[in-house]
């Protein structure tokens, strides 16, 4: 039987929708399928007519026809699913799942990556490279990770993913989660109430959490003044910054040395924010989890339900 | 006894001499050296009085008046000698000491800073920060770490502390030095002789060789041609590219797709060079091992030897 996955159009934000035609393409013609290809992709969008008979559709933004067409299963290319009216999916007894557990690698690399550029000022050789100058660095300036403190608040698949590579560098790790279990490699879990008991002493804070009532504004102005003067924050969580004109202001003050941002309240960053020019701030486009084999990995999710709806077993990664 | 340690003005190209006095600090006057300092720093240059009586001068250059002067013991900021005439200190019967073994945790940092940045495209993202632009990256380009075979060339201090870093990234680590013995972390060690097989199939290739004889234009035009079209080349070794024009013309024909270079052939490097505007090009300013605690790390050598001396072992680290 060929079941029909739908790609709708929204995808096309993060990355071409035809990746997801190679990404399922392991699914060739055969026998038992009466020499049908088992997944057929459909490109998709607003229209009721391309949505029906769908086995599900794969998508980034929530379409208001999912709620009015005869979807029973929507797949959110991202963990977070705050685009998703999820008492409206309830209700029509949508199924919706996500894609979280697949971006620990990435994001703990590209964490990685902003903590070695901050730690080590390679942020300032690239500008010193745009003007071809061979620049004098203050060596006073540069540190290691070997041997700082890093307060990882989240500890997810996101969480894990930086706390394990912060460990293999020789960082202290300490952590914050609602349920302060152990965590491999952390060697200390804070509650939020005791927030910031964890980030008072600590190099480098890390946000990984995600976006929930709980952790919304985590971070604001009081958080930002008990951080220690030469700490850096690292943000990789939509939500969690109370809000840009806080952490602005906590820079100016010095209160933080540094910050490497990915993502931010309004997106795209406006033209006007003063966090563009702050040569201690370094920016990136929400990209912290963005891969080439983004598209085979979400494949991965979706084809395991698919075999689990076969098979009339409860769906992973599910939302709703 | 108070002994005096010689601070040469040469160091001051990296940090200021003045760091030495702090590093040596723990020295305070025991009643042991009469109530005097057990070490005494003198900031000296060329002038053979003041080197006169030293009990060893610690530089980054060779000043010619060492070999004029009663010196019996020079140290080197450096891992590197390549600047001090060795044939010379031997006839004279000067010891020559150098700081190898303290930088591979810096090195091992700054490489993988660069590995991730090229791997992540985190510099493009610093272009786009200057012209505050929100850029829209080709996922196709963002890969990771995690999987990828990488080539260290050079296994010393500097290599090991790659690897190490490297292999809990996730990376098949090659590597290749004189002597093939095993490595922790290393999957594979090749011989010189075997280096276009050590390379050809690796993703990212690390020069970390010293600067000596057999070292010298270890990558020319034949090795670049044999190394992947996707692959990215990193240099912290001084004389192991054959020259910039042949890394130039590399990546122009894309025999590799990019390069992160911490040193060249003549520093700084030529405001004119190519090399300045390749957007798949990082450069940095021969600081892989620049870090705020340098001086307490040489310190500790000189320390560990100056106790040497007085029991009347060999030296560490000893050179000539």
């Amino acid at each position: 039987m060929t079941r029909r996955v739908g790609i709708h159009e929204s995808v096309s934000e993060l990355f071409p929708p035809a990746w997801f035609e190679e990404a399922f393409g392991g699914s060739e013609p055969t026998e038992k399928s009466g020499g049908k290809r088992e997944i057929e992709i459909a490109d998709v969008g607003g229209d009721l007519d391309a949505l029906s008979g769908l086995e599900v559709c794969v998508t980034l933004a929530c379409e208001e026809a999912f709620l009015e067409s005869d979807l029973s299963w929507v797949h959110s290319v991202q963990a977070g699913v705050d685009r998703f009216p999820l008492d409206a999916f309830d209700e029509q007894g949508i199924a919706l799942t996500n894609s979280e557990g697949i971006h620990g690698d990435v994001v703990g690399e590209t964490v990685l990556g902003y903590l070695l550029t901050v730690a080590r000022g390679l942020h300032r050789y690239r500008d010193a490279q745009g003007e071809r100058r061979w620049s004098d660095p203050d060596w006073s300036a540069l540190g290691t990770l070997n041997g700082e403190r890093i307060c990882v608040i989240g500890l997810g698949t996101l969480g894990q993913g930086v706390a394990r590579r912060a460990e293999a560098f020789g960082m202290e790790v300490v952590g914050v989660r609602r349920t302060p279990t152990p965590v491999d490699g952390v060697r200390e879990v804070y509650t939020p109430a005791n927030l910031e008991r964890a980030i008072e002493d600590s190099r480098f804070v890390v946000l990984c959490v995600p976006l929930i009532e709980e952790t919304q504004e985590l971070i604001g102005p009081e958080e930002l003044a008990a951080m220690e003067k030469d700490a850096f924050l690292v943000n990789v969580a939509r939500g969690a910054v109370v809000e840009e004109r806080a952490l602005v202001d906590a820079l100016e003050a010095g209160e933080i040395a540094g910050a490497a941002l990915d993502v931010f309240e309004s997106e795209p960053l406006p033209e006007g924010s003063p966090l563009w020019e702050m040569e201690e701030v370094v920016i990136s486009p929400h990209v912290a989890a963005a891969h080439e084999g983004y598209a085979d990995r979400v494949a991965a999710i979706v084809r395991e339900n698919l075999q689990r709806q076969e098979r009339g077993k409860s769906f992973a990664n599910r939302v709703v």
